[in-house]
């Protein structure tokens, strides 16, 4: 287990760097050093070039020793998920297919973090194409067992103190379920708020970049840096920026009412994943318990097909080029997309606002949703990433949803708990984790 | 035919309703005289009612004797397709299966039109469900010719001077062809411009709404009335506004460069259309003539594909409930919408963009693409209402096309030819039909 330093969080170097502390190039190179010391047992990195996340960092003191404008993060570093696109590092997106991919560009997200002042540290493992076949990343709590994926390598290093802070992406539960697994905050905002442009695409209607932290404020601080309109992604809309971190600093104005809710696939969460929220419930009292209305029956049905369609299109080239070197998991989910019919598809499609809708009801009568972030504690094997079934219906109805390290399992392992709420409610989504955060440390 | 009357333009009525010469009242009550003395042949309203059209007169005029402002089509009566959604009147979308429907609310187009001042002057007849099946509506020049669809009576009433302005919907050709058909300007603005916000759904990524009026000026009037960004129509995007008006009125800094395209249709004009526009083309002098690159040769079968796999999943309802009650053309439509495979669907929505960049690339060399509108007059017989495919491609490929009612053919009908810019373009789009126009009129 390599998690046990006592490392800054981003809050922390960031006021460091802002206090003339500490450099950029100290604190990169701390997390250099921390990488060169754990990451043969995690190797939580797809590229990584010590000389030029320096270099970054060499700019990024340079411009705050010239008295220039400075963003949000400036000199902090950040991990990036392998199917993010980066001018200067390839981006190879977790497949032999496109190995040595070097693109021109980089996505939105990167420039965003560049314009912020984030040094790029270097790229984390993806599964191969963000599905479900996994890299070479190993739990960094216990290395016999899965880092959860698709976003493998981000949760890694940020669980182990590598970076942090990091992005990865969601099109099921691809960052909730790698954070639950490896023990930190992960956030998957409300579909259309970061762009995806230059980003592996899968499934538009289902496509979100979310983010990785050791603490909530960390969460919101990247979450903030990362949203705004963009032009170049379909479903990029303007919205007036939620300001997640200003609210999360807030009071509540009351105290929230939440609600657990099992989901459809409760029968799928191991006895003492149910246990351990039985007594999270208890712990926090005054919470309703609901049931899903029936509508949500066929939610999961509904994602399966949208994304194994989207798959079939989205991956086609590589499936006609290279079907023999993908995967029997993401072969199978290809064919069976390419078989879905149009109608289907679309009416799947017209059905989340259904799902949105009745997600609203509830939270119209509570300010958010407790409920499994995953079935357990990270399952035994590197074969396999686990189970995305909690995370479903919140990405299918583009609702946000946060994971937060509160519970232990079993073997003492990290198991998240899961917050979400309606869609757009990002920054309340924070402070009534924040407040729900406080109410379990009083205890 | 009826269409002989020295009627005001809409540019013309708003002067002499600004300047005090008429008031709402006496504009709206000519439009209802015409309508009464010509409508028997016509048949262009699915509903109007007298005394809803003149209160709402009444309260323009009202509204300018107390000096409040006033919108930029302050007291004008517009004609609007009854697919569009109206509180205050039936929407009936041209099938008995929604007869006696009456929405709530108003479509957002109509919200504008009340906004900008605009008497609501009735509902103007649609196709079935505004695809191929007729109307009631005969072609104001010939009652035994189609007025073209699925905008039938909006074309139809602006021809015959029964109302100056308005609102149709294309979704293949529907406001080019009926306005080609009928010798009125047609205009279809970039996709996503007009807010489809409770207007019939029949296709997403092609529905758009268009506008007819009697001058280049008039057309244009109502487009900058009706364009603005809408959230609520998910294929919306925040721009600048065109401004089409004020460019319109601007002299081309340079000769505009022209380019005749003859579509891969080309052999389904008939041959007095091609040699009518071949004289035109020779009028122009300074044109060139090129042929659509190959990738445009499957855009008819992508479009097919597209409309027919959503009309599927928008006439859900009515297939399932009222099949009968269907026309055939329709009915097979759906029917081959429904084993449509999404994969299909979703690689044709994908080469939208293929063909965008095409004709990006097309007018890097040209200011405009000159294209038949229809390919000849107006085909006699009430059972069809023409094809309308020299517009699936500018249609599929979301860029604007405007039709001018300038050539004639063989039976004296009117002949539109069909004006179409890269998307985005649409104020040059006029800019350049006005400088055609000019020199049309030199000769």
């Amino acid at each position: 287990m390599v998690v046990d330093a006592n490392f800054p969080t981003a809050a922390e170097a960031l006021t460091a760097l802002r206090e003339g502390h500490v450099s950029s190039r100290e604190v990169v190179q701390a997390c250099l050093d921390r990488i060169r010391e754990h990451d043969d047992n995690v190797e939580a990195w797809a590229f990584l070039d010590p000389e030029l996340a320096l270099g970054q960092a060499d700019r990024a003191d340079e411009f705050r020793a010239r008295g220039r404008p400075l963003g949000p993060l400036h000199g902090l570093p950040v991990g990036v998920k392998d199917i993010l696109d980066t001018a200067d590092m390839p981006t190879e997106n977790g497949t032999v297919l496109h190995r040595g991919r070097t693109p021109a560009e980089d996505a939105a997200v990167v420039e965003r973090l560049r314009t912020a002042g984030a040094v790029i540290l270097g790229k984390t493992v993806s599964t191969e194409l963000a599905v479900y076949s996994p890299g070479k990343t190993k739990n960094p709590h216990d290395p016999a067992r899965t880092p959860g994926g698709s976003s493998s390598g981000s949760a890694a290093a940020v669980a182990s103190f590598m970076v942090p802070l990091a992005v990865g992406t969601q099109t099921n539960g691809s960052v909730i379920r790698p954070a639950a697994f490896c023990g930190v905050f992960g956030f998957k905002p409300s579909h259309g708020l970061i762009s995806r442009h230059r980003i592996l695409k899968q499934s538009p209607p289902l496509d979100t970049v979310g983010v990785m932290g050791r603490t909530l404020e960390d969460t919101a601080l990247l979450a903030d840096a990362l949203i705004g309109y963009d032009s170049r992604d379909p479903h990029s809309r303007p919205r007036a920026h939620p300001q997640i971190g200003r609210i999360l600093a807030e009071e509540p104005p009351v105290e929230p009412k939440l609600v657990f809710i099992r989901t459809p696939v409760w029968d799928q969460a191991e006895e003492s994943t149910k246990d351990a929220l039985r007594e999270l419930c208890e712990h926090i009292g005054d919470i309703s318990i609901m049931e899903l209305p029936p509508v949500f029956d066929g939610a999961l049905e509904d994602h399966r097909r949208i994304m194994e369609a989207d798959l079939a299109v989205s991956f086609a080239k590589e499936y006609r080029d290279g079907k023999d070197q993908l995967s029997n998991v993401l072969r199978e989910m290809i064919e069976r997309g390419r078989q879905v019919l149009a109608m289907d598809y679309n009416s799947a499609l017209a059905r989340i606002a259904d799902y949105r809708a009745e997600i609203d009801e509830i939270t119209h009568e509570f300010d958010a949703i407790l409920t499994p972030a995953v079935a357990g504690e990270a399952p035994v094997g590197l074969d396999a990433t686990g189970s995305p079934a909690f995370c479903t219906i919140w990405t299918l109805a583009g609702v946000p949803a946060l994971t937060m390290p509160v519970l232990q399992g079993p073997n003492g392992m990290p198991l998240g708990v899961q917050m979400v709420s309606a869609k757009g409610d990002d920054a309340r989504l924070f402070r009534n984790a924040r407040w729900l955060l406080g109410t379990l440390e009083e205890e």
